[in-house]
């Protein structure tokens, strides 16, 4: 690869060696990127529930990932080296990027919902990805990102996306908001929803502690899921009518049941959450005759997202950095995983920089 | 009552008159109308589905219908009685009326989504209805009848509303669209789809008389629900892409879930058909990865559909007495029902005028 | 009229008497109401500009007014008594009102758009107004308050509907916007819009005191209309792409070109300033290439916009009375009008109820 | 240039040499390409009113074009060759394509908004465009020819893309439309705004022979621009309310003003016509009052535009060759001119390949 001329043939990555549990940190070639793509030296990348699932070899993980794989798909680092036909993007740029690879030839692609394309690759699920010390990108995937923001929130700028691309497509602007799920995602809509405008955000989850962040983060209220009378305690609060809007982002089969007969009568359900089992639903009194609207949210539009994003971090309306609980030298992968099995930290951020990063 | 000064204080109905299958045609007073409502006399009316489970007594029927009740609540006819507070609708005009009678007062009514208000009673169903020779109607709900709008096109704008208002919620202007299940709203969304301006329109149906009047109605392929490779078929007529709108209008469990297949990444599935029973889904496969906008559907819009059905209809774009199969003197009801149980009738009409009107 | 037996047969009202400047303080009768109407013991009143033109008598005053007029149209108060067909509204209810009468039978008002209603009249400019202790007003327009809104608020629900009205039909959320003019509901638009999500507020006038009133009430940056390279300032600003969203309120040709520039290629223009003259516009370099969307803006929706302005007031995200720099007694009007006049006053509020209302 | 072995170096084209009026038919060097782009070998091309203002040297062609240029962006052709870095389009494939050449790193084109980016330069205006043998193009602006395109239809997508983006943008489904000017892009949308759904289309203009044309296209009725009372006429076919569309094609500042008077209250309003000069315009009484929407329209949509065209006319629904008045050998491009400027053309299209190609 002529791109990187004087610069290591290997790199250290965290790396998905088999079919068990477990990422190995082990030296690999530095990737080589074709015309049309960067190479990226990776300085914070984001843990992610999808990590977990692969890291934990748990039954998603065993039908879509086939090892061996460069794990990760959060992170922000510098351009090192571009590809000939590279228009805009210069090394040395500051960047994150977009994981979700799309083929840009489909009509997803070409008419701006590029985020649902059918022949996706995400990075660090599908192809190798982030967790390294360099990733390849296509310059299309590439996020410049703006000074002001600090390197610990451009990490996160890929699930902060998706808390963004929900609230954004559900639309929240003067309207009352019910989010069922507080993991790191839904936390993270607390702020955003807040910030586009809504008028309330109500949480709702099964787990106290992350009630308690919900509410710390600026929900005006949160409720534990087996309330008893949740359907009208939110009523009560929404003029007896329901919420106007349900930003589903825990994967419940319950919640999504329950979610569904909080939001009025032609309210709108953005789906976030993924259910692991097909989820048995009443129809007709859950959204036929209720005139609802539901939204099934995959990743983050590009780039729409990506500067929408951007323009809720600069202006101070919302601060991704207050649910990072850890962050970790890239070394302590097993640490960080255990801390997300037991519950304890919001969201983790990788360091792959440091003075670690010495073969 | 004042405003029937000079008329007989009875008339003949068609009444459910006991928690038992069947209707009897007896005599009942003439209702009472308020200040705000009008009489009708009552002259064509269509048979609906709903009709037909009240008269059959299913479990449906036996949960929410009170008898006695007189049904029925498609019509047309001529405005014999006005409140005092009526405003524009005068004695002599030419009618139909909408037969969701909605409270007026919630957030529902007040902001343009009267169709959906919590408090709807239907009449026919919840309270007195149209298979009489007068019915008592809010002025609100009047349609006044353009005079190009034959009687018996008149008398079943309530389901032709149902397709119009499906398909302009979908949005079906130069999109592929496919339709589940052709009974007389699917077989009615045909024309309606392809007026809107659909560029393709799919009828998906179990019975193959019910796809071989789709077929006369303007669908430019039909398709046995059965047929092993559906998905694929349609993806070769659309592209390779899917269809870009679905409407629902089986209320099949098997036949949303294939319909959620068949639509494409980013396209939109409208649920108007009504499942007897919880549905299984694979959530995260048909809806969410694929970023699917569902609509539910209920009722029409008050009054958007109606001036829709309207254009549709004088404009020639869409001619719903295409449907009728029958015109029957409403004293042959029995007669009705038994065509519609054997599947020999696509949309039949009543008539109550006639001579039979002599009280 | 049998609904206020007992009550006096005349009121007090500020009335405008015939072709000239001024208005008179003077008893007249207290209004009829018919079965749908209900009547209303005024409290306290917002002053307008529209109130001025009409004291001042100028040019569209003379076009439009046919005196004798009891004025004013911003209101709240108690209802005293209900007319035999109205439905929902109860004597004792604290209430403000829409002040445009509909017809509620043509297209428009049948289809969710009543505030454009051609065949509007709006109370103290078309028929006699709010000005006075009682005002007559048809159930339909009619606003129940919720007990947690300032009785000061709430006579100003009306202008602040227009600011509301005007940033829900640009859509804020999560975008940066420009207001050009910032009277009394520019100033609103202000809170409003940032409470609607807008990521930045800037403000464009040419007084420095209300410019200095904007950076108050949240504007990020303000700007003399005169600033030289004002187009270059608002896109350095914005990545240098121009606003999101421009809302205009000044009603000034020269203020709609300039925020025509501002706002960037794909962008939204609300309309509510209302120009006196005609403007002479560079349609195609303006608007058309740039693909803008521009949007007359005329009233409020009725009651989608009283429902955001209460949510918005109640959830403490917008307060109103910030603008409100007068509360004054009626008799006081000559001096409210001078404040006016003199650009002393942001908003003004009579005081209709007091010792004063003693005939 | 590597991509052309065994290629003449030099081709036949129409070039504008410099600033004065008229083309010179010369050889001029095959265009070179990067690694991102394609090279066409021209078949057909569309004659646009651009190219005549070019080829007549009017005010705005000296203002906006820089001679020597080769001329020409409606066409289509066969790939020859590919840049190293093309990924999806092959030599020997049929395609047309997009002529606004767009940077791909803007706001607008990350967001899905291409056809308004900022610094787009339009092939034939601001650099070599395909009025000659070849005609290079980067990939992301070829559109692939499905089979059953006929080439005289394929070569005029471009304008014919104007007429379908501008219905689409305004939105036609059930309504009522009013097209004012009726040249050859006003012509193409009259079959466009039927297949769309339209249930009503009018069409204005001044040129009798142009309405008898616009009649013919399936208009519902046409009307001279100077019939006294066409507002009334409109609003008499339309239940009293006025258009819900306007297509505004012809750039006039008067059918501008008459057609923002022939819309409805709420209606919308798609100005695709570019005005010469400024227009004065009563943004009070047209646009304000009547809650309008209007919309700049600007080429065509990147490519969810091109879809639609493609679905319109692989269906049958709409033929654009109805409006093809001539197809010439592109050396007579002198006398097409001529039949352009005499208004004996509605469109016209050259023929690139004949037997003429022989260099």
């Amino acid at each position: 690869m002529k791109y990187n001329a004087g610069m290591a043939s290997t790199m250290r990555a965290l790396v998905k060696t088999g079919a068990h549990p477990g990422f190995h940190l082990t030296d690999v070639p530095i990737p080589a990127i074709g015309p049309t793509d960067v190479l990226v030296r990776v300085e914070k990348a984001g843990l992610c529930g999808t990590d977990h699932h692969i890291y934990a070899w748990d039954k998603w993980a065993q039908t879509r990932v086939k090892p061996p794989l460069v794990v990760g798909h959060e992170f922000m680092g510098t351009v090192v080296a571009v590809g000939d036909a590279v228009r805009a993007v210069r090394a040395g740029e500051r960047v994150s990027a977009e994981g979700h690879i799309v083929d840009l030839t489909c009509l997803l692609c070409r008419t701006g919902e590029a985020h649902i394309c059918e022949r996706v690759e995400i990075i660090g699920v599908d192809r190798d990805g982030a967790f390294a010390e360099y990733v390849a990108i296509p310059e299309y995937n590439v996020w410049r990102l703006d000074p002001a923001i600090p390197d610990v929130c451009a990490a996160i700028f890929d699930p902060l996306g998706n808390a963004v691309h929900t609230v954004m497509a559900a639309g929240v602007s003067v309207k009352s908001v019910v989010i069922t799920g507080v993991g790191s995602i839904g936390l993270m809509a607390i702020p955003v929803a807040r910030a586009a405008g809504a008028t309330s955000v109500y949480a709702i989850d099964v787990n106290p502690r992350k009630l308690e962040l919900a509410q710390q983060l600026g929900a005006d209220a949160t409720f534990s899921a087996t309330q008893p009378d949740l359907v009208d305690e939110i009523k009560r609060r929404t003029r007896g009518d329901g919420a106007d809007v349900l930003l589903e982002m825990s994967g419940s089969g319950a919640a999504i049941d329950l979610g569904l007969q909080i939001v009025r009568n032609g309210g709108t359900a953005a789906l976030l959450g993924i259910p692991a089992d097909n989820v048995n639903l009443n129809l007709a009194e859950r959204i036929i005759f209720k005139g609802l609207t539901v939204l099934g949210i995959n990743g983050r539009r590009m780039f729409e997202t990506w500067y929408q994003t951007e323009a809720l971090v600069k202006s101070g309306r919302v601060d991704p950095s207050a649910i990072v609980t850890h962050v970790l030298p890239y070394t302590e992968f097993d640490h960080a995983f255990d801390l997300m099995s037991r519950g304890e930290a919001a969201k983790i951020v990788l360091d792959f920089k440091g003075d670690i990063a010495k073969p």
